[in-house]
């Protein structure tokens, strides 16, 4: 364990509807990452069951909430004390913050699409590249939640749950609660 | 720079009809992270553009490679002397082998979707899961490269190209060569 780091991620952008799979990614990164919850400004019943599923499956409590109005989430994290960290390529590269962003406790994780608002860029705490490259914020998410933990995620404990993986040289197995 | 390592990436699994946007993520990760190329079992004209168009705005000469046979890149890629990683929930944890992964210089890196022929894990020298909870398969890729090469590939240089971004506090400023 070791890791007492209480992580909130927040989506901003409209785009689910061609876009579907990569929601579901993002949900299931920030679960499997150490995150609690993840908000989104939209969500249907699809997602919020498969999640549901997940969690059910292989453990912990991770929750998916509606947020209608993405500055309200930004400004109650605030108000908590949660560092927001905007995840943009046009921001300064994460290596260069790691140490100082790390440092935190608690913090509110951003994930933009492509049309992201202008706003969201003043209201954060650091607007934050992982690499200066076009690739997936999915992936951004991934290794931003990685670095803030120092890898402790990656040991993370998801507790009671009707499926556990046993790690294998090769093949798979799988612990099965009947 | 100080990254001299050769990476590859191979995604297994004939998904990509229904998960086109994964696979174009899957590409534009294993580019921005430093991998030399990615071998698909099968692409379309579009993915093969969309990459082309990436290389000529912001630079690089990644490479999308057409591989009907992904034992083929799996044999030469051992031929060649690299070590090869595949990614799966069911292997054993990454932070527990990175170190000795790490050690290697050339490497082929093997990505699968859900229904990954059982003969991968046998022909793998590593099974290595990141996280051994379900998330995404491009979440996996970016932890995998980031630990391989120690975060060096953050600071790669991508050469000539149309556009760059200048990294900024707040906001967005990209140079664009006219």
């Amino acid at each position: 364990m070791g890791n007492r780091k209480s992580i909130r991620v927040l989506r901003i952008g409209h785009r689910y509807v061609r876009d579907y799979r990569t929601l579901t990614h993002l949900c299931l990164v920030a679960r499997a990452f150490g995150a609690e919850a993840i908000y989104l400004e939209e969500l249907d019943d699809g997602l919020l069951e498969g999640v549901k599923e997940v969690n059910e499956a292989w453990g912990g409590d991770f929750q998916v909430v509606r947020a209608p109005s993405w500055k309200k989430v930004v400004r109650e994290a605030k108000e908590e004390g949660r560092l927001v960290i905007h995840l943009t390529m046009y921001g300064i590269p994460v290596q260069e913050r790691v140490r100082k962003l790390a440092a935190h406790d608690r913090f509110l994780v951003v994930v933009g699409g492509p049309k992201v608002p202008g706003e969201v860029y003043q209201m954060a705490d650091h607007n934050v590249a992982v690499t200066s490259q076009p690739h997936s914020e999915v992936a951004a998410l991934a290794v931003m939640l990685h670095e803030l933990q120092g890898g402790e995620e990656l040991k993370k404990e998801f507790g009671h749950s009707r499926m556990k993986i046993i790690p294998s040289e090769k093949g798979k197995r799988v612990d099965r609660l009947t």
